[in-house]
């Protein structure tokens, strides 16, 4: 495994590549030869598994110094293909007299747990951990560290079902999809109170009707939390055209490490790219090179789980993307274009932890934080529900991401004078336009045209179809929450 | 300065008193020989800012292994009676144009924050305080250490306040009290929102109405909160002829280090005691001295500050815990009494971990925890508001705690057959009767007598007087919450 090297450099302190930094010498590192232009879109297959941060699968044996994962060691969950343990897990799985069906939430947290992106979880949540994850953020490996975990990820049981696997005492119970197919074994299980109320209050700051994810995933969820041990049976698949840009956090450590990356910097984001991100992600890398990194890769990540019904769905997002590489907005040879698999808490300071978090566990050793990250407009008062800085100070002072660099996001606007997106400039504010979510949506949606050089052709008629796509009912419903800039 | 120990142990590794302890080596340790009854009643008035670990007024010189506060150095904010600080600060006070003036609860908070309870905060929380203590329960040092602070310890100010204070440009305003005397300065002042909502939904894990300490603080208090540096003129006194009891943490320590204690532990509590609690710290005590410490000294700690109106009030538990300690209930010669000038927040699981903190900085090093600690019933269900395992849970595992040793509370209840209150035995369940503080508090109302045993007959007439003087409209009202075991 190549040798991992932690940043303790924050907000204000950024990480300069040393003489002493393991693994790639400077006079090694370089911009790949046969860069690659969309990585899923290529569809690299490597393995699960493979020894991170050496590539099997490229042919080529290189080292990249990528950050740790936390705990030390990237937890995967997926039984091996080798050995017979699928067949004899499914086979156990199906003769499991308890079985908890997984909702559509629950199963897109089994795929996240499965591949490592809430490392060192092994599985869901037993109480000890939901109290700290609540309580903290926080939750302290076995070796006394701090690792950051910000959200409960837990599975919910109804009375009933819990009466009966207390009454037989089990310890192992299969997990079954929606149709009633066996994913999963959970063992050593801990059952405990689900004080909704209160998992609610903590990690939203409010407990106001009208939170995406509590209607999603929490009213209606069961009154018990179970946790335990996860063996999942095989890597978790969609079948909807896009599981190519599925790539796991070893799959994703592998391609920084085949790119010979020396920094990666993540963007997480749920929304279409448009050129005041695009001039953000290619002004970071710049400001990388300047700093003496060598080949900086940017993880361009939108997040692919459950997001709120007036979120642009994933598929059209990314199309969206594809256009924008396509269109040379963004530098394919220095961009991973990759799925997120977490559903969306729209959770603002506690939910960007989360996504931090799961970015170090791919590799990211850098991460850049917007205005309002994980923010919404507060579901019943006439105000974001939260401070739109509040993200950013708390993600750089999160327990356990001090490894992280933390890269807080400039505000870009259009410049009506350059006529393109462009930093904000305070001295000649006039000049610039903030066009909101709500405005480049309701533009969209009317067929209209947003200035030129606002987003790139090619990805703004991607928008249009969409909206096109729309019943009418659909498209004018609950668009009350701006597109983070 | 006493060379200090941090002890490691936790839950179920308590720390064994080594050979290599350094202060006091077991052959040196013993009772003082002129053991007190009461601390506070002997009326102990030694100087705040004496070398900790040290006694000067005492006339002894000698050294304790106390375990170091928060921070590593107790922090007191009280400006020093020599050299004419404190005439020079109430000159400046007087003449400063921007005056907050404190309300009872604030008042409560800046003698906590002045006296080095909150140590290391140097005074009302700034926003990435007060962001810390929201979200991790902890709060990271100069040093990078984190620290526990797991409730917000603020100051509000209107809008028009603080629209005034900033169109100054002010950086220092006078703290002044309900007759608009001042009592303090704040300086390098910071000045940010205050999200009610968010504030009481992660402090509370509920927002519904009904909290005592929301409806007596927060729910009229500013929307603004004003942290900065704080210099209080003199120590705060109430003049209710409790004064004596109120000894401040370096006060404590000096009376620990004057008694030789090897080990300090802790009992919190805002409730009259029983003999079931007596049983629990004499039980401590006896575990302590197996373990070997040969002086094991218990602070008796009530809570001093805002309680809920059903809660037998501060006067009327001193004259209780009086009579126990005279009754000879708890061994003067190894208690010491002493008020906790804490507010209340009824915060469950989040406040127990302020109610331990604070005590370390006060030199205990092993905390007893109860059944739901800091608990009530739910302020709208028929529920209690937390899980009455949550708070030692939570406890064992906080961020900042690592070096307090936490003692669970074993279930005392009363033993019809030995007619006495004793650790309740599963084995012979229908033997035991358990008193719940609502009947304990009817049966006083009633001026019936409790089981024999159940709790010394002083301090039972305390109890009986103490509901006698209420008018019957007060008395009959808010029996809601259940006293802790």
């Amino acid at each position: 495994m190549a040798t991992q090297v932690a940043f303790l450099a924050r907000l204000s302190q950024l990480a300069q590549p040393g003489r002493d930094r393991a693994g790639v010498a400077p006079s090694r590192v370089g911009v790949a030869a046969e860069g690659s232009t969309v990585v899923g879109a290529r569809g690299v297959r490597v393995g699960v598994g493979v020894e991170v941060g050496r590539t099997k699968a490229a042919g080529v044996r290189c080292r990249a110094s990528l950050i740790e994962p936390d705990g030390g060691r990237l937890v995967e969950l997926v039984a091996p293909e080798e050995g017979g343990r699928r067949a004899a897990l499914r086979r156990e799985a199906a003769s499991l007299p308890h079985r908890v069906r997984l909702d559509r939430v629950e199963k897109e947290w089994l795929h996240v747990l499965s591949e490592g992106w809430a490392s060192p979880l092994r599985g869901f949540m037993r109480e000890h951990e939901f109290l700290q994850a609540l309580h903290f953020n926080a939750i302290r490996g076995d070796d006394g560290r701090m690792v950051n975990m910000s959200v409960p990820i837990v599975l919910s049981v109804g009375d009933a079902q819990r009466r009966a696997i207390q009454a037989d005492g089990a310890t192992r119970i299969a997990l079954v999809d929606d149709r009633d197919r066996p994913v999963a074994v959970l063992s050593d299980i801990e059952i405990y109170k689900h004080n909704k109320e209160e998992r609610i209050a903590r990690t939203w700051g409010t407990t106001a009707p009208g939170l995406p994810y509590v209607e999603e995933a929490i009213t209606n969820a069961g009154d018990w939390l179970i946790g335990g041990d996860l063996e999942v049976i095989e890597p978790i698949k969609y079948n909807d055209g896009l599981d190519q840009y599925r790539l796991s956090p070893a799959q994703l450590r592998e391609e920084f490490a085949r790119r010979n990356a020396d920094a990666v910097f993540a963007f997480q984001l749920r929304n279409p790219v448009h050129n005041g991100h695009a001039l953000l992600m290619t002004d970071t890398r710049r400001r990388l090179l300047k700093m003496g990194y060598k080949n900086p890769v940017l993880l361009l990540h939108p997040l692919g789980g459950f997001t709120k019904a007036d979120d642009v769905p994933l598929s059209w997002r990314m199309r969206q993307h594809e256009k924008v590489l396509e269109e040379g907005v963004l530098n394919p040879e220095s961009t991973v274009v990759a799925i997120f698999p977490s559903p969306m808490h729209y959770a603002g300071p506690t939910e960007v932890q989360w996504h931090a978090k799961a970015r170090i566990n791919a590799g990211a050793n850098f991460y850049i934080v917007g205005r309002d990250p994980a923010g919404m407009s507060h579901p019943t008062k006439k105000r974001d529900l939260y401070d739109a800085d509040h993200g950013k100070k708390v993600l750089s002072m999160a327990p356990g991401l001090e490894k992280l660099n933390i890269l807080p996001f400039k505000v870009a606007a259009y410049d009506t004078k350059q006529q393109k997106m462009d930093f904000f400039d305070p001295s000649r504010k006039d000049d610039f336009l903030f066009i909101s979510g709500t405005k480049m949506r309701t533009l969209a949606k009317n067929r209209e045209s947003p200035p030129d050089g606002f987003m790139c052709p090619g990805g703004w008629k991607v928008l249009v179809e969409y909206y096109d796509s729309l019943v009418p009912s659909e498209g004018n419903s609950k668009l009350r929450e701006p597109v983070a800039a």
